[in-house]
C-alpha cells in the first residue's frame, strides 16, 4: 500500500474537523500505543484519553469530548470516532478485488449467469444460477442451481450457496460458510425419525457478513431470512425459517433456533442461543451464554438460562458463589430457633405447617 | 413441481382415513394459515386446534382426537399427522438426484468403485475407496483413501471423508460436515503434548444425517461410531472412540466427548455436551446448555451443568434469580435471631431496616 | 502396515526398562483389555491396575509405580506410560506422506514456491505464497496470495490459509479449518455498522494442531498468534488479535474473543470461553461451559458464568440443586421468629456454637 492522504483529507472523508496541522501526510492508521507520525490514529474509549498528550501519532481521531485536551498531537474531531477509524481504514485498505473473469479451471453451468464477477479456478456455479458483477466467488464455493448472488459480494473459499438460495448486494461470506444447508426437520417416532423435506430457501440480504463456518439453514416450506446489514461471526448458527433482524449482530457461536423472529438491531452475545418458535423485539440484548426461552419486549436486556433480566441475573450470579454459606447459615439459623423455641416459657408454640409444594 | 394428487391418494399414502372429499386434488403443502384449496395442510399441535375451521385448506393431516372437529375442512385421520406431513411432503418433493456418471473434471482414483454414483466436478475420490450407486457427490467433497459410502447417499458441497472412515446407506451429509477428522488425542507434559496418531476409523450407519459443519472424529485405536437413523444438527461435535446410539438425536452445537456411549433415541437439546468416558442410557434427554457429567440411567431426562434432574433443575433454575433476595433475608433473620438470643423480653422490637440496594 | 518391534526396541525408544522378555516381537498397540500378545498395551491410570495380572498383552508401558506389580505380563517401566504410548503409536503408524509434487488438477501461481510439497488436485496455491517440503497440502484447500506454509505441514481436506497469513513448520489443518478468516470488528451505529477492514494476519507457530472446521481470525490491524505446541480441537474458535500462548490446549466449541492473550499451557475446556481484552496467566485452567469475564492469575483454575474459583464454583453448583429447599426453609423460619418475636418469655437463650467448617 502507498496510499496517502492529509490530515485534511481524512477530515472531510470523515466529516470532522482538524485542530493542528491538515497539511501534514498520514500514510497509514495505527493504535494510539504505536503510532508514529505518519499514522493516523483513533481515541473511542476516553479511558485511554490520557495516552493522548504521550502520542506520537501524525493525527489522531476524537470525539468532540476531548475538545480541551492539552498537549496533543494533531486532532481530528468527529462525532463517532471508532466509526471514522473504520472508514480511514477502509480507504487505507480497500477490498481488493481481483479482474472479474472465469478461469478456465472454474465450473459455470452454460445456463448460468456470471457477468461482470471473478470466478476462481474450482468454484462451481450450477444451472441457472446467477452471480452480480463485480462479486468475487474463490476456489472451492459452490453456488447450486438456481442460487442467486448479488453485486460486489465476496465468496470466500469453501463457502456454500445451496440451490435456490439468494444472496443480495454487498454480501461477505467467510470461509466455510455455508447458506442453505438442511433445516434440522423430523418427525420424530419410536420407529426412527421421518425427514421433513426441506423445500424453503435461505435469503441474505445486502450488506450482511456472515463468519467462518457459519450456517444458515433453507426452511422447510417457507424462508429463513437475514435481513441487510446483519453481522454473524463465525459458527453462528440460524434455524430453518428464523429470520434475523436488520443491523443484528450475532457474535460466535450464538445461535437462533427454527422459526424464531429476531427484530432489527439484536445483540447477541457469544454462545448464547434463541430456542425456537419465539419473537424477539427490536434491541434486545442477549448476554454471554445464555439461553432465551421465552418472548421478549423491544429494549429487553437478558442473560442467563433461562434468560432473566440482565440487572437480576448479575445480583444472581454474583450471590451464587455465596451459597454454601448461606446454606451453611440457614441451617445455622434453624438450630438457634429450635434453641429458642424450646426455651419459651409457657406459651404454646405452634409448629408452622410444612410449605405445600411449589 | 407440477406433481398432484388426490385427497384419498394421499391419505393411502399416509395410512389415514378421509372425511370428506377424497377426489379433490392437492398440488402441494402449506401452513394451516397460509394453505389454499390446493394445498394440503396438517395439525399436529392440538394448541392450533382452534384455526381448523378458519382454514381453506383442500385437505388437514389431523390426528384421531380431531374427530368431533366442526366446520373443518376435509380430514385425513392418522395416527401421527406429523409424520404424515413429512411423508406428504416427501411425496411433492422427492429428493433431486442428478444423472450419475463421473463429472470429467472429478478427480477418481483408478483404484477407487463409483459405479451408479453422480461425482460432481472438483470431487475428489481417493485410492481404494468406493461409493454406492445411487449417491451424489457434489463438488469440493473429498473421500480419502480406502473410504467407504454406500448407496444413495448425499454428500454435499465440501463434506468429507477421511481415509479409511465408512458411510451406511442413505447417509446425508450437509455441507462442510467432516467424517474422521483427527481425534483429539494427546499426551500432555510439561515439554509439549505428544501426539496420539487416530489410527481408527469413524464409522456412519445408514440413515444417519450430519448437519453443517459438523465433527465426527475418528478414534485412536477402535471406532467412533454413529448408528442408524441418527440425526445430527449444524455444528455437533462427536469425540474420538465415542458411540451415538440409533435414532439419536443432537441438536445444534451438541457434543460428545471421547470414549461416551450414549443408548438409542438419546436426545441431545442444543448446546449440551457429555463429557468424556460416560455410559448414558437409553432415551436419555438432556436439556439446552447442559453439560452432563456422570453415567445415566435409561429415560433419565437431566439439566444444567453438572446436568441433574430436570424438575429439580428447573425449580432450582426458577429460583435462581431470588438468591439475593435469599441472601437477604437470611441476613435479617439472623440479626433478628441475635436480639432474641440476647433476650430481648419486654424491649419492642425494632424491624430492622431494609438493606440497601447492593 | 507389517512393521515389528522387540519389546527391548520398543522400551529403548521410550527410555524404558524392560521386566520380563525382551525378545518377545510386538507388531501392534491395543488396549489393556484388548490386547493380545502380538501387541503392546499400557496403564496410564492407576485405577486400571487391577486389570494388569489378566492382560494378555505381550508387554505393557508402566509407570515406576507398577514396581510390584504380581503376576504381570512382560512390563516396560517407563516415566510417563502415556506419553510413551503416544511414542509407539507413532512408531507403529507413521504418518503416512504421498510422494511430493504438484497435481496437475491443482492450480499453483506461477510466483508460489511449492518445492518438495505435496499439492493435491483442486488445491489453490495463490501469488506469491510458499509451501515448505513435505508439506502436504490435500484436496480442496486454498492458501491465500503471499500466504506461508512451512514444513512437513498438513492442511487436510478444505482448510484455507487467508492471503498472508503463515503457518510454521509441522502444522496440521484438519478439514475445513479456517486460517485468517475476517476478524468481527465493525464501528456499531444506529444507521447500520460500518467493517473495520481486518488488514493484519493470523500466524500458526510450529507444532500447533487445528481441528476440524476450527477458526483463526485474521486481526484488525496486528496480528492473531496461536504459539507454538498449542493444540485446538474442532469447532475453536481465536478471535482477532487473541494470543494463545505455548503448549496450550482448547477442546471443542472453546473459544477466545479479541485481543485477550493466554500465557503458556492454559487449557480451556469444551464449550468455555474468553470474553474480550483479557490476560489470562500461565497453565490457567477454565472449566467445561464457563464464561471468564476478568484478568485471571497464573495457575488460577476457574469455572463457571462468570468464572469464579473452581472449588468455590463446585460446592455453589452442588448447593444449587437445594436452592428451592433452602427458600422454603428462610420462609418457614422467617414464620417462626415472627412468633418468637411476638411472644418472648424470661428464660434465658444459650447461644448455639459455631458449626463446623464443611
Amino acid at each position: 500500500m502507498d496510499r496517502s492522504f492529509t490530515v485534511a483529507e481524512l477530515a472531510r472523508h470523515v466529516g470532522g474537523t482538524v485542530e493542528g496541522n491538515g497539511e501534514h501526510r498520514i500514510q497509514g492508521v495505527a493504535g494510539l500505543e504505536t503510532a508514529e507520525s505518519h499514522h493516523v490514529s483513533f481515541l473511542a474509549n476516553r479511558r485511554y484519553a490520557k495516552m493522548l498528550p504521550e502520542s506520537t501519532a501524525g493525527a489522531v481521531l476524537v470525539s468532540h469530548n476531548e475538545r480541551d485536551a492539552k498537549n496533543a498531537p494533531t486532532l481530528i474531531f468527529c462525532k463517532d470516532p471508532y466509526t471514522a477509524f473504520a472508514q480511514v481504514l477502509q480507504l487505507f485498505h480497500p477490498t481488493r478485488r481481483p479482474e472479474p473473469g472465469i478461469d478456465p479451471r472454474a465450473y459455470v453451468a452454460p445456463s448460468a449467469q456470471t457477468e461482470g464477477a471473478t470466478i476462481e479456478a474450482f468454484a462451481w456455479v450450477g444451472p441457472e444460477a446467477s452471480v452480480g458483477s463485480g462479486s468475487w466467488v474463490q476456489a472451492g464455493v459452490r453456488i447450486g442451481a438456481q442460487a442467486i448472488v448479488g453485486e460486489d459480494c465476496v465468496l470466500m473459499a469453501n463457502s456454500v450457496v445451496c440451490d435456490g438460495c439468494r444472496l443480495g448486494d454487498r454480501v461477505w461470506l467467510n470461509p466455510g460458510a455455508v447458506v442453505g444447508g438442511e433445516g434440522f426437520g423430523f418427525a420424530p417416532s419410536a420407529a426412527g425419525h421421518t425427514k421433513i423435506p426441506q423445500v424453503g430457501t435461505a435469503v441474505v440480504e445486502d450488506d450482511v457478513e456472515v463468519g467462518s463456518n457459519s450456517c444458515i439453514d433453507r426452511a422447510a416450506m417457507a424462508n429463513t431470512v437475514v435481513r441487510r446489514g446483519a453481522k454473524l461471526d463465525n459458527l453462528v448458527q440460524v434455524g430453518h425459517a428464523a429470520e434475523i433482524g436488520e443491523h443484528a449482530l450475532m457474535v460466535a457461536y450464538s445461535g437462533v433456533a427454527g422459526s424464531s423472529h429476531l427484530g432489527p438491531f439484536v445483540t447477541m452475545a457469544a454462545k448464547s442461543a434463541i430456542l425456537g418458535h419465539l419473537q424477539i423485539g427490536q434491541g434486545v440484548q442477549v448476554g454471554v451464554g445464555s439461553a432465551v426461552h421465552d418472548n421478549q419486549q423491544d429494549g429487553a436486556r437478558i442473560t442467563g438460562n433461562p434468560a432473566i433480566p440482565h440487572r437480576t441475573w448479575l445480583r444472581a450470579a454474583t450471590a451464587f458463589k455465596d451459597l454454601p454459606d448461606i446454606a451453611k447459615q440457614v441451617r445455622r439459623l434453624e438450630a438457634k430457633v429450635t434453641k429458642l423455641e424450646s426455651g419459651l416459657g409457657d406459651h404454646p408454640i405452634i409448629q408452622s405447617p410444612d410449605d405445600e409444594e411449589l
